[in-house]
């Protein structure tokens, strides 16, 4: 049986399992007063030390898997490989920190290429307050990037499994920007110059969504994720998670008007399956809804609702009334 | 330029200035009471928080560059993955935490493989103390593992910046093991068992020196660092990052008795320049050094000095008295 034909997400649940009931070494935290708060699969791990909750996440890019050239210069490389893991302590409603970045690049590698790569990493590090204290960078015939990023949370972090049937279904701002930005850069979609800038900076310079997380988690939101790839999917996955289902509203799906001006026929899809948008979503019952959503940028919506049913189903309301499930799942990079 | 001719420690020393020189962002860490304590260019970078210092380390393997599978089956693997990870946290004094582990594998891998992998990966985790909290699996062409590991010391750990003039210089233990066990798989050379199996557990099952490490920072030793690509290599960076030089005696460097019957002509070579012994290279003054050896495992050894010269030059003199100097560097894989 190989990876391709069980499936990504049966393999990652058969390690979570694995790294969680096999484990019986020492906790050489305890004596330091550390206690293991989130464990494996959330945005992030968590644990309490002494005097604060800290976030620990790590995310990869594989050139020719989660990005090529043509769409992804290398000072935007740079900028996203950071982004991803900015937005993962963000969905727990914390503050990046640390961060170490493994570089597998190839001998023929450009070094100007490696000084660009870096110049968008401190773009991104400034802007968020993430400091690289380390790293590595190994030979590989393929390159990728892998950061592993800590952060700090004053309490108790925003979790994936804390819905509850009833809460509200909102998210902090459009979707489907920056899959409409990929569209745009792969087709060559021809764009007024203002949309085209939109679009492709949505993609190539997606910002994480910390103040709104940090926001959130202040006011009294305990579920959230990020929307790193596509709405649909990563509800379904927030469902899953708290074994529930939800209800979503197309008419009430925020998308900006720039994505629907130029995919008139596909905006819909896009802002339900496109990627990389690091917005984040988030449920709460309705009171607390109606107190944040003044609070949160433009674009922030309330979308629909959690259900009880079927763990990890997503039922899409059309405009018309009609209703259609979402794929469960994810995007599985394997098949 | 391509990375191959600037070389690999060129391209990391530009990156580590570009990380830290051009950092500018707010610091969220300073409201909870973090500082940071060693920035890039240690085995590990540190970190006080309100109540003890924190470690963050990562360590990647590519097929190819670092293992192939005829020397190393996917449970060494696993477990030779964390421990390359674990033997930094080591050489800082600390104790390792928490681990994420970030795997590339092609869509053709079998699941029992990563099965044998994560199988290596429980074991040096219980043993040690290391909790497995999440991670990521990515598609890639090329098999890699990437670890990232917390660690936690109670006070200052233990730098490669550190080292005096005048300090003399220990190890933990037998060097040029592993180097002998690889050869012994790579060329199929004759032994008998006993040998045969010392050099290959050697090779394929490093034990990180965690425990000396931890004594060594508790009796006073302020300079460490860990042994992985060969005793010459990693001396002359542990004086280059104290700006300074060292001279070692050959004959008083630990080699193991069945290295040295397996190789008579090649041990020395083997503990000088043979990587992966994860044994910790530390000095200290006269008096601190007689006092730690005695409580150290067998093999520990005084093998010289730390003097002043240039700046990561290591001399090494051979039993008739005769000076050589050691190659200055490391171990470039992209040469």
């Amino acid at each position: 049986m190989q990876i391709k034909d069980l499936g990504e997400f049966a393999v990652i649940d058969l390690l979570k399992e694995t790294v969680t009931a096999q484990r019986s070494g020492p906790d050489h935290g305890a004596e330091f007063g550390y206690r293991l708060l989130v464990d494996n699969g959330d945005d992030a791990a968590a644990w309490r030390t002494g005097n604060a909750t800290e976030l620990f996440t790590t995310d990869t890019m594989v050139e020719g898997v989660h990005f090529n050239r043509k769409t992804t210069p290398w000072t935007d490389l740079g900028w996203k490989s950071l982004a991803s893991n900015i937005s993962d302590i963000a969905a727990m409603g914390g503050h990046p920190m640390y961060a170490l970045v493994t570089l597998g690049l190839p001998p023929e590698t450009d070094v100007d290429h490696v000084k660009e790569l870096y110049a968008g990493m401190m773009q991104i590090s400034n802007t968020y307050g993430v400091a690289i204290v380390g790293g590595d960078m190994v030979r590989s015939p393929v390159v990728f990037i892998t950061v592993s990023l800590t952060g700090v949370h004053p309490d108790n972090p925003m979790l994936r499994t804390a819905a509850r049937a009833g809460d509200e279904i909102g998210v902090t701002g459009y979707v489907g920007s920056s899959g409409a930005g990929l569209r745009l850069l792969l087709e060559d979609t021809p764009a007024p110059s203002a949309a085209a800038e939109y679009l492709s900076e949505s993609h190539r310079r997606p910002h994480p969504a910390t103040e709104q997380g940090r926001l959130l988690s202040k006011i009294g939101v305990e579920t959230a994720m990020d929307i790193s790839d596509g709405l649909a999917d990563d509800l379904s996955k927030l469902c899953q998670a708290s074994g529930l289902s939800a209800r979503i509203y197309a008419d009430r799906v925020p998308v900006h008007p720039l994505v629907k001006q130029t995919f008139p026929d596909d905006w819909l899809d896009l802002a339900l399956n496109g990627g990389e948008d690091y917005q984040l979503l988030f449920t709460a019952q309705s009171r607390l809804m109606s107190e944040v959503l003044p609070q949160l940028p433009e674009g922030s919506a309330l979308i629909g609702e959690i259900t009880e049913g079927r763990a990890g189903e997503v039922v899409i309301v059309g405009s018309d009334g009609r209703e259609t499930a979402a794929a469960p799942g994810g995007w599985d990079h394997y098949r």
